[in-house]
């Protein structure tokens, strides 16, 4: 699957290092289920009249607590992946914001999330994508559906991830053919006006924060003062702890 | 009703200053539907055996992009509110993380949140409290109710604030008799694994953060690179934008 995922984003015109980075995720999307953000994807990819594998995102900032990138043409996948290494080479001595505008899309954001919370660093992630979602009340479709993804590292070597999407289903759903995108909702049911709020609060966030039209995400990198998971698995056990496969 | 809650407050041992910030939030909280973070709260206040109500919170870290805060026995809100005025002291010229610990009860989270975004500030504000949301499937309560708000700045001086808790309802709404403690889950029905993840992802976010035992508060403080709020006002025209009044 990997080999064949690989081939045809060479094809496309995406280095071999590149390609890696996108084969995995989409693989790694496509092994835990998250079909609407697997190898789907690669068409989706290949269909954008803007595509252009050899861009790369600029670091426009860079400050102890703050950095601004740019995604500068990039595919989102490689714009958080280039983010995520950076993060990686120099992390914050307490904390980071990260606002990357031009950044889309940008796939499984616990994906990202995790890479930071594996070598010890604690990470949220969230990133828009198109208005999708209307108050449940009707109207204009409103906010994308905004995931938000955070991620604890752990002494046990096993990070909890928490990966929440404010709408129903996927975008990706739609793209695989499991779900219409007219029924795609802020989560919920008769309590969805919750999810709604949060995919707003999240979609302002996002904008406020990256002064670029378009999609953008932010990232808060810290490290850890404290090494929670241990102790709440324990009390967790018997149960699906978030982000565990 | 305020002068009320500023008399008891005063005969609790607060300070005149102190006591206003208590009865401002408890009454904002009153006014607007969250019955259960109002004045019943002064009960619960006078019931805390270790209420200290001279105690003042201490800022043990400062740098530009981080600051960590002990409560140091006072009571949350007025920690909040402390890191609050600290911040419109000296806003961060980029972005700043803030974390306290020893910090509870917070009240309503949306309401701190605000009082950052009147003055143009973005912010993220989230906090935790006693565990009492258990996996859906069952098992033991493992995160607090956990809310998230997000505000953000508008030029035409209406920020929006989403305020959204990951319980069906509020640990107020039991104190206030208005719903039993038992049915206290994670909000959406049969999506609630989705607040249940949220929940826990905030609860190891705080408690990874903070390195005291016991409750806690993040908040992210951002100055905005752009003013999304009226353009959003202007698609929502007809819904109820999260935190309007």
């Amino acid at each position: 699957m990997r080999d064949e995922a690989l081939a045809r984003l060479e094809a496309l015109g995406f280095s071999p290092a590149d390609a890696a980075v996108l084969a995995d995720h989409f693989v790694d999307a496509e092994e835990h289920g998250r079909i609407g953000h697997g190898l789907v994807r690669i068409d989706f990819l290949a269909r954008r009249p803007d595509l252009d594998p050899s861009a790369r995102p600029l670091r426009v900032i860079a400050e102890p607590g703050y950095e601004r990138w740019n995604g500068n043409g990039a595919v989102g996948y490689l714009v958080l992946n280039t983010i995520v290494e950076a993060q990686l080479a120099d992390p914050p001595a307490t904390a980071r914001l990260i606002v990357a505008g031009h950044t889309f899309p940008t796939g499984v954001l616990g994906y990202w999330a995790r890479k930071l919370a594996d070598e010890g660093l604690v990470a949220a992630v969230t990133a828009t994508s198109n208005r999708r979602l209307a108050h449940p009340d009707g109207g204009e479709k409103l906010a994308g559906t905004n995931p938000l993804a955070i991620a604890i590292p752990s002494s046990d070597g096993r990070p909890v991830v928490a990966d929440v999407s404010m709408g129903n289903f996927t975008y990706g759903d739609v793209l695989a053919g499991r779900a219409e995108e007219n029924d795609l909702a802020p989560f919920g049911g008769d309590q969805a006006h919750k999810a709604f709020a949060l995919a707003v609060g999240l979609q302002l966030l996002v904008d406020a924060l990256t002064p670029d039209d378009g999609f953008g995400a932010v990232l808060l990198v810290a490290n850890p003062l404290a090494d929670p998971v241990p102790a709440f698995r324990e009390l967790a056990v018997g149960v699906r702890v978030p982000g565990d496969r």
